[in-house]
């Protein structure tokens, strides 16, 4: 590998990084700030640069160039790293490069159709409206993925994309064990003595919420050397490297928690790209290993920590003081018992701990169902429904609250819900890893978040993609995944809690 | 001309205007909320789209074609306006193409080293240690207008980049004018019985201060749906298209109009470029015609409208009820009066209405020095002094409050100073012919800023830059630009303010 050939890789992955910073800042504002009235104007000049973006990503020579790093034996121990990344690339390219450049073209204008179609259905409760062009997303899906000329199920490269290594084999015997344990659990939960959280749900003013998130942010040690929250109908984490993440809240006037465990939420998804490696900046290594590993860090400090007791015996002073009316009677117990009150409901976002990998669940189901044919397009508002009740016992009225809920389908989304439920399993592993070598509790109770933090950078983090998920949980864990710690997890505390 | 030819035009216009809009985008973000951490990876790879940029503006295949456009008598009417397009691009495009490439690198990095020699020196207050790098910028501005071949002198040539018609002789006018005129006024001033104002600089709570923005944003009609305001220790206005305007403002604890009068400052501009015909969106023409005509429309709206009787008149209840310890006994004739002091000073950033002319005029000389060699750099911070103490009285004791206050010459733009002072001369002769058609008074004594905006959109701003700013000012004023008017309402207001 000569010299000048790794120089025009460097060049070329810092052009590729230029554009991901660029359209990563332009869709920060877009989400964030941007005036309406310029929207048409930025989106037609987006596009372009998203154009320009695309033909980098996909420049045929440098494909070739990375296919020539990627299998380069004479690469010294430095460089090597190069091949390594090149590999990473070469993946990504071949998926991209392999499809005839008109389809890619009319796949993105399906989607763009699609998007409308699906929010008037939404609004208008009317999956029959939906269910044609969701059609035509599968069908358009079947063909991309078909000109990999992989001997791969299809859905099963479709989980591999977003959960390297994933598969059903692996997702069946994962979802079977929650579906087994976790739906009896519900339903004793159901019928046992109900938990009282209804103080959490009064009149809490913006202007105190965000007095109080100024303490949580700190305590979370968001620090704004690294990082800015802002606020969105839909809160996010987005990045442009290591020292610059970017989250976003939503604060509900009549609900006090929401905003809280949304913002712990995020920043765990920021902290995870702020530990990753500096050194891996405006390369491919810097991304999050996968979806899965992303939503576990997440996840981990909504959950295992957010809702931990000893969060709250350091955080609640605070709240309680920003809210003497409405918190001031009640106690640390009652408000921590509150927050982890479980009941079954058909909104995955809004669900709670214990009833949330039921409706990812329902969601695996169904896209198996859709791509092994079992389940036809036309049925899928009725399995949908048999499902939720089988789950949940629950059955959606509307549509709205039914199928048509979430927007990833009509993103052509596709393997990408199995990683949320995924993420909730990977961090209980962690905890139960982490909690071997330090004291969590102590550290929560004490406001010292960052000894958690670097348990998280020095086991997870600081890998980036320069580990595979398999070798982080190997790492970090000692075995490979396994969601026995999971629902050992849920079936204790749900047990406890519920006095069960 | 072909079809295909006005085709790519349009394909590069689009082009360029789309890294126009995500330069613009990453500006704002870095100036307001990204995270200093990230800086270093932003700027990176903000170079990289900067390069990109320079590329496509400067693409040589592209000026010939322009050229061949702006020459082309067969463009029917509508295409004409192609034509006329292509005339401003040439004229932007020479100036660039005809420097040699590597030229313009060094000089870029000249600047780049001469920011922290600059900023360095007036922490110390040593003039003499950014004497050669400003040297070496005098002497690399003066070698790239060598390239343009022109026989006009060379600081004609900078003050007509700046404001297109200008030179030397008309300047020398109109400095001369004010320098007759308003010497003696100031003096007058200064011996006059003084006015207190002494109630502005009291403790102002910032959150009160933003309370009270909300009011003003509203009653200047700087709207959500276009535009969006932050906070920077600079403040500044920024944009992508007419839908599309970001301005900043600063906050001081200590100071209650400030904040104020820099909002309407700033909001001024972005009403200009807000109601430059949507049309012209990403082309050249959507750019306001020139330096002082941008300041004239903020100057016009701080100075004319957002220090005056009626303006307060609307606004003023609402300001005592958000500092009714502070503003609560002073009536609103003294908050005006209080609004308009002047009182000669160092630096022009923070100077009053009427001696801020004076500040331009001292440069606008220095300039002059500089480039017909007059002064030598050796003997610029003398001459500084020479002249603040003959138009103002007054004289630096350290460098950092005289000549090193201001960062324009070290970032090579000269030429530039003199159109704020034009921009003042212009609103005072926008506002003459607008008192003659419209009840500016009643117009925000009632809380209709939009008559004002009205007119000015009318007559000043839709244009764009499709005609000139004299064919501007010879359409909304009825004739060329004539400095009368400033003199007049400066000499009237002073009079009348200081009883002389």
């Amino acid at each position: 590998m000569k010299e000048e050939e790794l120089k025009q890789f460097e060049t070329w992955q810092m052009r590729l990084s230029a554009y991901q910073m660029a359209l990563a800042l332009i869709g920060i504002d877009k989400e964030t700030v941007a005036p309406e009235d310029g929207t048409a104007y930025r989106d037609e000049r987006t596009a372009v640069l998203d154009g320009e973006y695309y033909r980098i990503a996909s420049d045929p020579a440098i494909y070739a160039l990375l296919k020539r790093m990627k299998e380069d034996e004479t690469l010294d121990h430095d460089t090597r790293r190069a091949a390594a990344l090149a590999a990473l690339y070469v993946k990504d390219m071949s998926h991209t490069l392999c499809v005839p450049q008109d389809e890619y073209v009319a796949y993105g204008r399906l989607l763009a159709s699609a998007y409308p179609i699906w929010r008037k259905a939404k609004q208008h409760n009317d999956y029959a409206s939906f269910a044609p062009v969701l059609k035509d997303i599968i069908a358009a899906k079947k063909k991309l993925y078909s000109y990999r000329q992989s001997c791969e199920d299809i859905y099963d490269q479709m989980l591999d994309d977003y959960e390297p290594g994933m598969n059903r084999r692996i997702y069946d015997d994962f979802f079977e064990k929650l579906t087994e344990r976790l739906v009896p659990l519900i339903q004793k939960t159901v019928r046992a003595e109900q938990i009282d959280d209804s103080f959490l749900y009064q009149n809490y003013p913006v202007e105190g919420q965000k007095a109080f998130m100024k303490d949580l942010l700190q305590y979370v040690q968001f620090d704004p050397s690294w990082g800015y929250q802002n606020e969105t109908e839909h809160p996010f984490t987005s990045w442009t490297c290591a020292g610059d993440c970017r989250t976003t809240t939503k604060y509900l006037p009549d609900n006090v928690i929401s905003a809280i465990l949304s913002t712990v939420h995020e920043t765990g998804h920021a902290w995870y790209r702020h530990q990753i490696d500096p050194k891996y900046d405006g390369t491919i290594l810097a991304e999050g290993v996968s979806s899965g590993m992303h939503e576990s860090q997440s996840r981990l400090c909504e959950n295992l920590l957010g809702r931990r007791r000893s969060f709250w015996e350091y955080n609640y002073p605070a709240l309680q003081k920003q809210f003497p009316a409405q918190l001031g009677d009640v106690s640390l117990e009652r408000f921590v018992k509150g927050i982890n009150v479980t009941r079954p409901s058909l909104v995955r976002t809004e669900a709670d701990e214990l009833t949330y990998p039921m409706h990812i669940a329902v969601r695996y189901e169904m896209e198996k169902g859709i791509f092994n044919g079992s389940i036809p397009v036309e049925h899928l508002e009725e399995a949908w429904n048999d499902l939720y009740e089988k789950y949940l016992g629950i059955h959606a009225e509307t549509a709205a609250e039914g199928i048509l809920q979430d927007v990833h389908w009509a993103d052509g989304d596709f393997g990408y819900f199995p990683t949320y439920a995924l993420g909730s399993a990977y961090a209980s592993q962690f905890m139960a890893a982490m909690e071997k070598q330090i004291d969590v509790d102590e550290a929560l109770r004490s406001g010292h978040y960052e000894t958690i933090m670097t348990w998280l950078r020095e086991h997870v983090h600081h890998y980036g993609c320069s580990l595979t998920n398999e070798e982080i949980l190997q790492k970090a864990a000692g075995e490979s995944f396994n969601p026995a710690y999971y629902l050992q997890y849920l079936e204790e505390k749900y047990s406890r809690l519920y006095q069960l």
